[in-house]
């Protein structure tokens, strides 16, 4: 009996699980809602939080920025999915990484890096092992299709080794590097917000590093 | 005591009941948000999923597309209300179909049939009762005033014969029958998405019959 | 023992808190996803409900409209948050309205008094007790660092008087009065909706007062 108490205890006090979802598929089509659904079935008492789903299409790096500008706002052992995936269908690899304060999935083409690398990365696995994807798996569409699982299966407490290899290199987000040039800093924007404000890669380091004459990188 | 841990113990296990909403409304307007205000005043643990709410303004084949797409990746028991309703406050009735796999709620005007149908019609039910409406129904908004209510009634364990009679002719969606004319197939754009795909309604099936010269219906 | 089971049966009991989110704020940005985030981080067990993200940018009057028409169809308790915030930043006060049936949260500049008035207003605090924000208060996010949190900790139970000192004037907001001239009734367009319907300040009475020769006010 005292276990079957302790059982009852243990859900009364599960906390929702986070995932959250970034993509570039906006809200007119089906395709986010798939992806909940997906998530859904597999792990009904999922908490999920748009990110957002406007991404300019295909654009990786306004994904990344955004990922990385929520992330550190969520709980620890949040689940980001993120799909800007130009390469869908091709050989690019899906992944999952850990960090130290949550889980990052999406295609290996930058979009996750620089969210996670902010929180300290722990490990990177592929995803391969089909018992984590939905039966058939289209090749056009990995977020319902392999991540939108992959994260649920995470959310029910599946362990990170379980998805497939470990791997070391993955694809780095193409940031122009912020140059010095004649007294200038050169950068490149990144989003431009709703109420006009242009984001761009140079930090308050770098502004501050010119003004008291230091040498920027 | 052992009813009242029994009590406890189906509370605690209680899944939480999907109810989804598929509309013309978009997301400036207060309309859908009135909706998931009234489901969850009637039903507070509903979890609400937003098939979409950019359907075209009064485009039920759309609608009915885009909810026939989504609704085979919701669990079992699941709720679908769709409000594309340009013939709101005349007679045509609100409906609620049960299918093998889940329900639907919404306008009789084509909207729901095509997703009910995929599933397996169980029965439908015409939504008279006035017990499972707002107290005062507008003539303008039965997403709020009527088929919201039904659904959080009906997550809450309303039987479905509760809701007004069973009715067996409902209005069958619009879409016009592929057709082949001269070794073509002629059939119809339902869709086209946000990274310019167009769906029709030519399915794979009468791809192949036309390939292999088998004569299409 | 049994103080364990009353615990638990309490934890089981409580109804997940409603908190509504109404900004103009778009769906493009991070900004909308870094209030959820950090709702969830202080109330896991929150019900999130955007009433909208597509206020005009800075139309206060529109956003007291919206808040004041979706507000009644919420649930006892219900806690509103609405960020229209072209002061944020200067000397304009954040406040917390308990009603007779919720509770407002926002900045001090007519967005939320529509919406309260019409509920009955308790009382109403200032904001000023920085153990209900985030550590650190942006000049230009008080959605996120201010507001955001003391939803959150509402939730959690924390007493509306915990907040800051109680005021008694607060800004109105500015809606031209309904003026009869020369037998027409003048006033106010606050929202075109997507159907194309305009709602006015101009309320039933006064139409009909106007039919029957009464003067208005």
């Amino acid at each position: 009996m005292k276990w079957f108490l302790y059982q009852w205890y243990m859900e009364a006090k599960k906390t929702p699980k986070i995932i959250t979802l970034t993509t570039d598929f906006g809200l007119k089509d089906p395709y986010v809602a798939e992806m909940k659904a997906t998530i859904l079935c597999i792990c009904p008492n999922a908490t999920i939080v748009d990110v957002t789903h406007g991404i300019d299409k295909f654009n990786i790096r306004m994904g990344a920025y955004l990922l990385a500008s929520v992330s550190p706002y969520l709980p620890e052992g949040t689940i980001h999915v993120a799909v800007v995936d130009p390469g869908v269908g091709t050989r690019r690899r899906s992944i999952l990484i850990k960090t130290k304060h949550s889980y990052f999935i999406g295609p290996d083409n930058g979009l996750l890096i620089l969210a996670a690398r902010a929180q300290g990365i722990i490990n990177i696995h592929k995803l391969t092992n089909p018992r984590f994807m939905l039966p058939s798996v289209s090749s056009t569409f990995h977020g319902r299709d392999v991540f939108a699982p992959a994260a649920a299966h995470l959310a029910n407490g599946v362990d990170t080794t379980e998805f497939g290899p470990e791997i070391r290199d993955v694809v780095k987000p193409k940031f122009t590097k912020v140059m010095l040039r004649a007294g200038e800093l050169v950068g490149e924007v990144l989003h431009v917000d709703i109420f006009g404000n242009i984001i761009t890669n140079i930090n308050e380091r770098e502004v501050e590093r010119v003004q008291t004459g230091e040498q920027t990188r």
